[in-house]
This record gives structure tokens, sequence and C-alpha cells, in this order.
């Protein structure tokens, strides 16, 4: 089969779509031939050479899939060939055939069509791990999503609208801002030129923010701190401004709050398969109800695999970027 | 009444009796006439000037007594005129009589006596609310606790054991080591002598520990981070080592790991009552069954409070010190 390969560390030319062994399915996988791959921050750091896979995944970048379910492995139920599906991955999503534990497959959603299901798995897992089964945002609460306009921001931002939760966002330009607003966020702030502390402390009455979803770490850690609500839950999920910064554990205490930084990634297979199952059952349905939708960007072929990264790395995108076959 | 009152942030010293106003009954109050009070590390702050009581509470210092109820504000159900009580107070333990809100006291347990029981509302809440409730440590999972010989700590011990976790601790002397072994703590760090991030390492075969209960903050953040097993909760409930310090995010992304900082003193009455209604339905079966007991060092007069917090801040002791009337 064919795949994305990473010939070795660098910009987006070093991906190379080269004949590679088609996988095989151990007890309890299935096979995949994929229709479509979301394109993830992720990808482009494991592209750099920053985040290597775990021991035993696939060395091809790519985090998430859909198609057709081609072969199932030893004891696999529930599942048959042909079955359209899509899938959160530990990575090889660049690809014609994926394997993929069952736990990790997620039917399309009734109204979203074969291709467009690429855009859900990874956005809908990390956004319902972190804002909802960790840090238990309730309905009434206020929620800051950081680069809101992103494949996770955008899917956060309907999430957090459909349990009636409040939306503050942050995103670089006014056309990001205003699609955010369109999603239902009710805080816009353009980091570029306002300060996010301020404007949220503002719009909140000195509320604060009860849960915080950053993916820029370090540089934005102390004024996601001051930010935050009484019992307020900042998680982090991506270190995008650094790793290594200063915290004031007098201002967490007095707040009575939390630092949680987490990743998808490298969790053990039972408890992707955890999250996907209350995936399919509490985002599933809002997306099947119309309330919550994939927003996607742009589609590359495999072969175009270079324009995607540059794309994303140009951070001028709005939702997902997807790959197709 | 008389109560112990600061003339000025100082010295011990500076603990006066004083005959003062008698405190009332506000709704859903009662008046405990005090038998005993607890002496906390977080008295010695407020002593010192750098931990005010919040608005609205007592102005003189502690935050636990036992005694009787001598009067019943209006709309209390559930307590008589009479009853032997201990009770989790905002400030103003060290005095004849104290209000509390109903919801913040717990009926004396069996098995304990009357005065004994003013070393138990603080910390069974403190550990309970952060130990079980926040970090929601599990049996079979490794507590350290820092400060193991604390009245604090002694429970933690305790409580750990209870639930089937192991527990590991720190302390400054064999002494207080070899009480924390006999309470049931199996991994027994001296600190001025061991590091304990290798040695809780070691004992765990590299697993670290699920959960640390930390009084220390900035001054041992980094080692708590760097000791923490994966998805591991740091739970920090003092700053004696100070309030700012650097965190590596990385490692804690790594670690899909949280830092918690907290206070019990600051909550709203609610939050307290639901805490002591936790520990009063999982914690008080726990001592009337023998399976945990109040640890008392010593006992001072109410007059000799200054002795007290001479003894506290010597450290040498182990578990709690008591004020009598």
């Amino acid at each position: 089969m064919r795949a994305v390969t990473i010939s070795e560390p660098g910009e987006p030319d070093v991906l190379r779509v080269c004949e590679v062994d088609a996988p095989t399915a151990r007890p309890g996988e299935v096979i995949v031939d994929v229709v479509a791959a979301g394109v993830n921050r992720a990808d482009v750091q494991q592209r750099k050479g920053f985040y290597d896979p775990p021991p035993g995944g696939s060395p091809y970048p790519g985090l998430e899939v859909s198609g057709r379910i081609s072969a199932l492995g030893e004891g696999v139920e529930g599942w048959q060939v042909g079955d359209e599906v899509c899938a959160l991955l530990v990575g090889g999503g660049y690809a014609e055939q994926v394997a993929v534990p069952a736990g990790q497959l997620l039917p399309i959603p009734d109204g979203v069509s074969l291709e467009d299901a690429a855009a859900l798995p990874e956005v809908a897992s990390t956004v319902w791990s972190n804002v909802f089964l960790t840090a238990n945002i309730q309905p009434g609460q206020w929620l800051l999503v950081h680069g809101g306009s992103s494949g996770i921001g955008t899917m956060a931002i309907q999430l957090g609208k459909a349990v009636g939760a409040h939306v503050a966002v942050t995103a670089g330009t006014q056309e990001k801002l205003d699609f955010c607003g369109q999603l239902g966020a009710e805080v816009l702030v353009n980091y570029k030129e306002e300060d996010f502390v301020e404007k949220i402390r503002t719009a909140t009455g000195g509320h604060g923010a009860d849960v915080i979803l950053d993916n820029m770490g370090a540089k934005y850690l102390a004024r996601n701190v001051d930010t935050l609500a009484i019992s307020g839950r900042l998680v982090i999920i991506g270190l995008m401004g650094g790793r290594r910064a200063e915290l004031d554990l007098g201002t967490l205490l007095a707040k009575r709050a939390a630092v949680i930084a987490t990743t998808l990634r490298a969790r053990p297979e039972t408890e992707k398969a955890t999250i996907v199952a209350s995936v399919r059952e509490h985002v599933w349905p809002l997306i099947e109800s119309g309330v919550v939708r994939p927003v996607i960007h742009s589609r590359h072929l495999l072969e175009k695999a270079a324009d995607a990264h540059r794309e994303m790395e140009a951070s001028t995108h709005i939702g997902k970027i997807l790959l197709t076959i």
C-alpha cells in the first residue's frame, strides 16, 4: 500500500508517499481502508522529530481516519467487513490502510459524509475527555478556548454551547473570531490586540473562566491561572508556547484551582476505548441531531500532504484540514 | 467569655487571653461551649499576620473544637442543647464559646473522648476532601504524604491504609519516621538525609506516587512532579516552602498529571457542609471501629496558647497539639 513517510525530521518536503508493507490486524484490531485522514498539529510535531510515535505504534503520521473495514482480527465483535467507520489512531492514518483497535472505532454519524467523518475522532475525543470527563464543565459555567478557530477549538465551542456552558475564545484574526462567534462563542478575544485576562474578567463580571482549554503551555500559564475562576480547571493539551514557566501556587491555592496537562495519544488502549465509548454515547447524538457539526477548512490529496502541513503551519485555516485518498 | 486574641502580628507572645463579647447564633448556627481546640499551622500563620480570617469570620484563631451545644440558632434541626460535638470552624476556636454553622458539626465518635475529638475535624476534613474526594485515591495506589508525622500526616497515613492504598511519608527525624511506620506507612524518607524522588521511584518499582499530599509548595514542586506516577495528582495544601516555582509542563503532560492547590478554610459553607457530611459517612465509621484514631501529642491550657504555638513552630511534635479549657 501507499503511505506518507517521514524521510527525515524536517520541513514539509520530508513527507513522501512511498510503497510500504500493508498493516495486518492483530487480535482485537481491524484493518480500515482509508478514505480520508485528519491532519493534526501533532503530525507536524512528529514530522519535525519532536513527537515520536509510542512504542509499537505505526511510524507514519495520522491520528484519525474514516474509511471502510476490510479485515477483522481475531476476537473482534460488533463490527463487520464493509462497515463505514471513523477511528482514533495512535498513528498511521496518512496511508491507504491502517490497523485500529476495535475500541477506537466509531460509526459514521447520520448526516455526515464518510469523508467528512475523518474530521471528528481526534477533536471529539480530545474535547470530550478533557473539557467534560476531566474538567467536568457544568451548565452555566464559563469555558475559555484558546485557538478557538482550530479543529479542537471549533469542536470545543460547539460542545460547550451544547451543554449550556458560556464560551469565550482567543484567536488571531477578526475572520477567525467572527467564525467562532457564529459557532456560539460569546466572548471573542483577538490575542494580538487584547489582554485576554482583563477581557475575560470583565466579560464574566469578575468570575473568571471555570475551565480553560489551552494549547500554549508555558507562554500562557501565568495568565491562564490569573483568568481561572474559584475552583477553576486549566487543562493544557499542547505546548506551542513552551514547556517551562513559573507557577504562582499562592494564586492557585487561593482559587482552589487545578492545572492539568494531558495528551490523548499516549494513553493506553483501554483508556482510549473508554473515551471513545463515552464520545459515542454523548457526542455522536449531538452531531446526528445537527447541534454539533464537523468544521472542515480544506482537503488535499494524500500525495499533497506537504501542502496540508504548510497550510496548518501558516495557521490561516479555520477548522480541520483533511487528506483524501 | 474569654478568648485568645492576637494583639498584633508577631511572635507567640502576642497571643493574649482577653474578656470579649460572647458569640450569638445566627440562623442555621449553634453555640458550642468549648472543651478543647485543635492547634493548626494555619493558626500560626494567622498570628503572624499572613492568613487573615475570611470576611465575616471570627477574628480569634482556631479552626476546630470539641464541646457541648449551649444554644441553637433559628432553623437548626438534628441537634439539641447539651449534645456533645466536634466542629470544623472558619475561626474562633481558641475561646470559651464559638458559633458554628450546623453543617460543620460532627458527633463525638464512639471510643473517642470529648476532649480528644477536638483533634479530628480539621485533619479528617482536609485529608478526606483532598486525598479522597479530589484526588480520588484508589486501593493499591501509592500515596506520598509530606510531613507524615503532623496532624494531617498521621490522619492521611491511617486513612490511606484503611482504603488499601500504599503509603510513603517524608519526615525530618527517625523518631517521627518510626511513628509513621507504626501507623502503617511502608516507605519512610528522612528528607534531611535522603532524596525522596529517588527513594519513592525505587520503592514503587518505577511507578511513582499516584497521589501526593504536600504542604511545602514551591520548594517541592519540581521534585513532586518528578515523583508523580502516570495520571498522578499532586495536591498542595500548604506553602511552607514558598509560593512561586518553575513548573515543567512537558513532564506534567507526559505523565497526564494534575497539580491542584486548595484550602479548606476559604470554602463556602455549603462546600464545607458537603465535606463534613462525607467525613461523617466515610471516616467516622473507621474511627469508631478503631481502624483510625486521633494522634495527640500534647495538651496546653487556653492561657498557654503561646506555648502551644512555640511547640508547633519547633516542629518536634508528632500528631496534634490541643488547647483545653
